[in-house]
């Protein structure tokens, strides 16, 4: 037996979401399978992903992606409460499954807890390649890699030359799209809310412009000076106000890959959107996707961005918050922008 | 010499326009193409066609399809004014091109007027089929048919079985995509804003099914009733508080054709639409177009759709406005819903 020490949901979450929204518990947990459960594996969590789709789990609303977390009240110990679920590198302490042996390192969806009992692993991807940091299989390697990557080549339909402009430039999965934009010739501008990630953009991800959005009284205007001609292609992380900007710039049959909206997230009713008549004058094709639809991708993924990464032609920018304790704050802190790069949990390093 | 009457655009439009954004007056006109002018065609203007779309050229904004009208000024007379354009059905008077021939009938972009002299005839199409009333190259067999095509086929990507929603749907366009999408199998429910209209819309045109949305105070609430298990193909034609509802409706991977916003038309600033995380959740593509981009499809088209007028499995409606006096008021009399079909104005019968 071992304690484990878990991050609970207290109550739904309305509005911007806070820290005290999260709390975290000690349970105990045994470190072995129960005798005649098959197909099972019992992993030591190492890396969580925070993520800003988790926010729609931490909410009761309909059209969400899959169900919401189970809430806790403290009021309620010691009612079985369950931690929060979210992406993540595991290794595996015990098996009684015939494709994971014991360590192994995966990842997939597991819990926000030290060990996860976890009874069907059959969506886990077993991790080959470890000459890369492990937590890269949070990031780069795992779902916002597979995000920019599905998002960019197989939803915008780029083309050599075109005009990229991607919002939450510097996040998991924006630093990515817009390095991808660059191998294939495109010119590409991100917005980020501050001066440093903005200068990472610009001096170490290879963006050739970036700006702060809230130093901007006029997104119309920022977009016009960065964007002469108009945007072919924009890369939506964030949504609200920065979207009807865009619209207004957007080029004769451009496209929007809709990937999320971050600024939306604290807000109980979204903001209107006023200038969607844009997409009908200028052909604008804007369509939202989910990684889940492309992960068949993910075998010729890795053959593309292993050796990218390995020659330097790819950079991956990661915050890493150090210990279980940490991660509420780090989850949180998302959705401020407090994050410079993928915002990682190291639970356990090795 | 002969008199000719002209409709012209007083100021630009701001707000819901009126009639007398619009006034008549009398030119005059030489019957016959000046000396030394080739390549040019004289025409009698027929049938004249109202098209939302015409409001944007009334507007001065940015982005429109292409330039705005020439405004007049009563105060300015004698100045020359030019009368507002759009589609219509007209015979050649005479001509010096020699594509086209006195006597020739043709659709194209003429202007609100009884004569226009066109020095550039080159985009007009030669009407070959004079079986079917003349009026209808205005609309099933014009740019109205060509945009329901363009749109339900190759924006919508329509498979049989799945559920087809069309706002707006009794008007020129929105008729034929519901007949086009009955055709192929699909189940298919009609928006529109009279009793009148949503009848035509059940007993005549073939809907599954069809609702007054002035007579709905909660347009979620309808649209659940008529689509329990969630829309595939939305046609776009109204925008605002029907767009928010139908993306609650949509399904997975559903597919929005943005065609027109007409209850946008009347505002000085669009409503704003909120539901557009949606779009990711269901993995939504909504995206628009114009038909000028398709109308390569043309010679396909006729040949499709003359059958299908001539074996009655295609009907169309149509609302006819006799003289030219009537055709402000049939033009603003669409922002209002007050046609019932395709509204046309007959200039000239012969």
């Amino acid at each position: 037996m071992s304690n484990n020490n878990q991050v609970v949901l207290k109550h739904y979450v309305t509005g911007f979401p806070k820290e005290s929204d999260l709390f975290l518990k000690t349970a105990t947990v045994e470190l072995k399978i129960p005798h005649g459960c098959n197909g099972a594996v019992l992993v030591k969590n190492m890396y969580l992903s925070c993520d800003p789709y988790l926010i729609n789990h931490m909410k009761k609303v309909e059209g969400n992606y899959a169900d919401s977390f189970t809430p806790g009240s403290v009021s309620f110990f010691p009612l079985k409460l369950q931690p929060i679920v979210g992406y993540g590198v595991s290794r595996v302490v015990d098996s009684s499954n015939p494709n994971f042996k014991k360590g192994d390192l995966i990842w997939g969806i597991t819990s926000w807890e030290e060990y996860t009992f976890i009874k069907f692993p059959g969506t886990f991807c077993k991790i080959q390649d470890t000459e890369v940091p492990l937590s890269y299989y949070t990031g780069i390697l795992g779902m916002p890699g597979m995000t920019a990557y599905a998002g960019f080549y197989e939803v915008c339909s780029p083309r050599k030359g075109e005009t990229v402009f991607i919002s939450a430039a510097s996040g998991a999965i924006g630093q990515l799209v817009g390095q991808f934009a660059k191998l294939m010739g495109c010119y590409v501008v991100g917005s980020a809310g501050s001066k440093d990630k903005v200068d990472l953009l610009k001096n170490k991800l290879g963006f050739d412009n970036a700006f702060n959005y809230k130093e901007e009284q006029d997104l119309n205007a920022a977009l016009k000076r960065y964007f002469p001609d108009g945007i072919d292609i924009y890369f939506e992380n964030v949504g609200g106000k920065m979207l009807d900007a865009v619209l207004l710039n957007m080029r004769l049959h451009g496209r929007i890959a809709m990937c999320g909206m971050i600024s939306q997230s604290n807000l109980d009713q979204p903001e209107g959107v006023h200038n969607l008549f844009y997409l009908i004058t200028k052909r604008i094709r804007m369509e939202g996707f989910v990684v889940n639809d492309y992960y068949h991708h993910y075998p010729k993924f890795l053959d593309i961005v292993l050796p990218l990464i390995k020659e330097g032609k790819i950079t991956y920018i990661e915050d890493i918050a150090e210990s279980l304790e940490s991660a509420p704050g780090a989850l949180i802190g998302l959705f401020s922008g407090r994050n410079v790069g993928k915002q990682v949990v190291a639970v356990a390093r090795e």
